[in-house]
């Protein structure tokens, strides 16, 4: 049984932001995601027809709603995404790696 | 949108092991798991029909394959465990307690 850490083998390269499949199944993709001062160019959202459950396991980052909420998530905070919730990352910290853990079910 | 941190609000009872739902559909269900010096019963084996992903976030585990692999977990740490592969909790602390995250899928 092969084990992996979350937090290590991070990408030399971060000129983007990457995502990288953990699991992935008809049903599920669950995912990390690697961002360093990425943010979604504004005034884009994602529209989701799924729901997605994201958490932050390092780093710092908000997501805005298309209401306006903004929502900070530091280490081991998590928040749940309803099918077409509009969202956007808002902002990620420019200092470390901000490593998600997102599940799309 | 609400929320939450999965490294606090720990139950105050840890007498048994405990399972906390976070995100329950027809197909997924992601949990947090609250450990704290149990294990899984000697000889007893988790035996599901589905799989399960899961990562330590917190504190330290064993896990045990039926074919005698162990496999330990310490924060960050995550492995996936397919169908009908039968497994048990040979160890977790018993200094701090152990937050898993569980992904059924």
């Amino acid at each position: 049984m092969q084990k992996h850490n979350i937090l290590s083998d991070l990408p030399d390269d971060l000129s983007q932001e990457v995502f990288e499949p953990i699991v992935k199944t008809d049903t599920v993709l669950i995912e990390r995601i690697i961002s360093k001062a990425h943010v979604t160019p504004k005034g884009q959202w994602y529209d989701q027809a799924h729901s997605e459950w994201v958490m932050v396991m390092q780093g710092a980052a908000t997501l805005e709603f298309v209401d306006g909420e903004q929502v900070e998530l530091t280490a081991g905070e998590h928040i749940n995404i309803g099918a077409n919730v509009k969202h956007r990352v808002a902002w990620t910290s420019e200092e470390v790696e901000t490593i998600w853990l997102a599940v799309h079910y």
